[in-house]
């Protein structure tokens, strides 16, 4: 059963919100991806997020740009968790999106990760599906050991590669 | 009859706001003034959105601050005109409320103002309504000069003050 | 007749402003384009203001980048209601041009939109018109549910897209 | 059982920390609280996000300002969900604070809230929790509907505040 | 003769502006001082700026905040040199009336100060006179030398404190 | 003779800088350009200043970027108007550069110009020196005649495209 | 032997300048402070760092706010490690002062603390004379294990506190 | 003997860091580069920090970009002088590595450098080591005496492009 929507404003939004995508399925876990538009279909966004839970999902991804109402306006009609994506539009470096997102009023929060950050809304999603669930936390775990594996190859060519300067 | 609804999320932000209504009381015009909080009350502020025009509202005065989306979700429900209104809060001078109104996606267009500028969004929405007037744009020009004689007499003190500086 | 004026610092914002063109003309609204100089051609700019109204417009659009102060100086030489349009130019995208437009005093309000926001402009002129004009309003609703439309057909593009990645 | 751990890298931060800890109380989720300094006392915060999932703890809330390093040095060594408040200090209203909690590199989310917004980071503990226990998830849809009800009452507040003024 | 023409677009500004018109009298230097506001009183602004260099001035100096165009409007009409000083308003610590100011398109150059820097303003002007002028120019060659002095004596009082401290 | 001298702390400035130069070309004022660093040549930088009343300069124009120096501390050591071009580098856009120059201490004044703005800091060194010399000012009010004029022909072709736009 | 130079450009610096005398004075260090003024003072500045490695100096820390000449001037002509601590004016809370300061030209560097941040610009100065000096660094070792003691008993304060809440 | 060690969160830092690892090689200071990475593998990080002095380094540089938590974490568990490098990002220009490293709390001081100032970092250190080693101090002067003649080598052919713009 998919336990993740991933909302976007635009289809344009897609490159950077697939990231959240590939890392929902590197982990397993069943996710829906759908344009909701927070002001071209505002009765429709609300719909979603109102049916959310009904539906089955646990956790909603939302990605928006600029003036980035959809993750706040899910979170006042959910009581799932909903992680906000600032999309960087072209003026700016993301930081209206990244203000807009974050800063929501007491009461209803949103989950903000970094601009463009979407691979990081994918992984925050499994941590909070992996809060209840031990097979899930420990895929979690083997992803940190992978990642310190990484780092350490990456280190060794480094160090190769300094060498040469005179390091 | 009130041709302008006035809204805001939180009777906290009625200090600021009450400029508007004081500026519309100066011209005349009707208003409305109420609470209407997407994220406390997403239904209602659809509702009030969608039922705006058709109750005979021609202009929307909306403040918001922070992650500020009052403004925005209201022009996505309505053809009125939308004014928003950046309160500030606590933290950043008003610049997340800024960017979170006037940073709206091609389609949908609110008409912001700065920063705490309640009174010119009143003002602002007497421009609108003039635009279809002619009384309500004479009573504007006649405004208009009241504020050059305003500063001029402002103008008169300050000569008299700077003379004694030895100007 | 005309009913918009568009008018921007040089022809070198027109491919901005030119977005407000053509929404106006998507529309049916008639409009007219102009280079109109508040800091290369002064006085004609105060002209350009004063006679606004009078020569049967009803709003004006304004571009400008920088020390944007073409929006702020019609707005105060006209009762007509004044769009501002920031202009992005080379160095800080655009937010000196958003600040110079809409931290205007209390007094002489300009309705902003966005950074690059022209096509915005030219709706929100719609828009105004459009509260005293039920025919104009009518067509802004079926924009409205056009931009619906449009998403939805993203929102099946995209489903079908995300399903291969397995959500 | 406690199953959040609310930690700041001072009892400086309390202040502002504790709103989290109330939002818990409310929903009757157990929580500790207690300072653990990325800067001061390294190892140790390195061993608290360490053993926090096999102590029995679901989500971490931690508060930081300045070179805010504590939510994500936690991120890093936890499978669990992470939660940032940006606390702000004397100088750059959070914005440091902000940025050097949200963001954080590809592979290790911290899920942050507002600059000062602890109310929220509590909320959303709550949110993460209620994902997986219908009873919880419950008492937040109960939530949602009294902050519904505040936000009425002060609407009828407001209304004949502005009835006064002519509206 | 009054050769410096002090204005700003309202008599809320004196106090800041006030430092300019002192700066000019510490050097004997003739000034008037008037409020001319660039949305008040346009035409005013204009004629004013256009009859500088006629009536004698040699320097005009202009201060305003927030959307602050009067600095720049007024070098549109005058060849004389404009100092503009950005005034800070409530809010933004007056970035924007720093951006308004100094970010004025190529072809009309606003010689801009520090925000508040009205005493350098002053100093300013006395500097473009004095370069024409020997005797004003040896006025401010002694002024740099007192200011030496003045540091030189700050610097013995602190020495001594230090000395206290274990320095 | 040479009345104005350019200055930039690195000949990687001068792309940026001759813009100056070309304007004061123009005009027919005499200049010298050079690479006077503060930082890699403190104390011929100390002398340059020191010298430059004493050369016959009557204005310097000093372009700097990032930790910009240059302009503030030659405004130190000479009694001469010193006009600052802050240069953008590779990151900040120039905001860096900006707040370097522009926000010096009372006393010791840098009469600004935006960033990248070396043609206008030109034309601002015309301006000063034409505020003592008749016939440089009357070149300067032809010029801004020029600019109105060249703004006009700009509208016309505007005007003649527009209408294709069907405005 | 005093082996640090703490210099700023007034007196009036010294309430933040003086932590990082105290923090010097904690590790026995001698340290010397003067009001040493890049722009009131430029030639005697140029003297101080020119002569400071001379005297026996190992260190200068360098204070200064707005347009922040004086850490990256005494770089210039010294080859000892430079330390600047922004100090924060009345407006843009110091943001101005640690761009003037850290953005320096490659050649040139100065080590650049936290806004207001004297007290770590003293320590830094230990830490720095301490990498030659296995006493010193003894010491630095014995204040980290102090400051982690502190944090250990602030955490147990709180946890008590917590504990009152429901915690 | 290594007496630098060059530090960053990933091999894709390096472009930059490189330049620090160029300058020490000038200087013939030995160095090593390592990746060692605060969020990927934090216990090696706290251990690579831990044991730093005892392998006889004396300075430490580090880089890190975005949520940059390298440079102060290291700082946090060695006695050593750490230098930080903000590493910009696609986003922000790196303003949020800057805050991220400059803004420690009281107590832990990490040197800032530049944005992308690698080159500023290796000379820093080599001031650091110089700070107690007459020949490494001899080699700076020298150093600097190079920057001045490249300076004014650039200059005479400046001055010989200026001459042919009629300067």
């Amino acid at each position: 059963m998919n336990t993740v929507g991933i909302v976007m404003g635009s289809d344009s939004d897609w490159p950077v919100m697939k990231l959240a995508a590939e890392a929902l399925a590197e982990f397993g876990v069943g996710f829906e991806a759908d344009v909701v538009s927070a002001h071209r279909m505002p009765e429709e966004m609300i719909a979603y997020g109102a049916q959310a839970a009904g539906r089955g999902l646990k956790v909603i991804i939302a990605g928006a740009g600029g003036a980035a109402h959809l993750p706040g306006m899910l979170a006042s009609v959910t009581p799932l968790p909903v992680i906000g994506v600032p999309v960087p539009l072209k003026y700016l470096d993301g930081m209206d999106s990244l203000l807009s997102i974050v800063q929501m009023p007491a009461g209803v929060p949103v989950a903000t990760v970094a601009i463009g950050g979407a691979r990081n809304a994918g992984l925050l999603a499994v941590r909070i599906l992996a809060s209840a669930e031990a097979d899930l936390r420990a895929k979690m775990e083997e992803f940190q050991v992978a990642l310190k594996e990484q780092a350490h190859a990456k280190g060794a060519r480094l160090r190769a590669e300094a060498a040469e300067l005179g390091g």
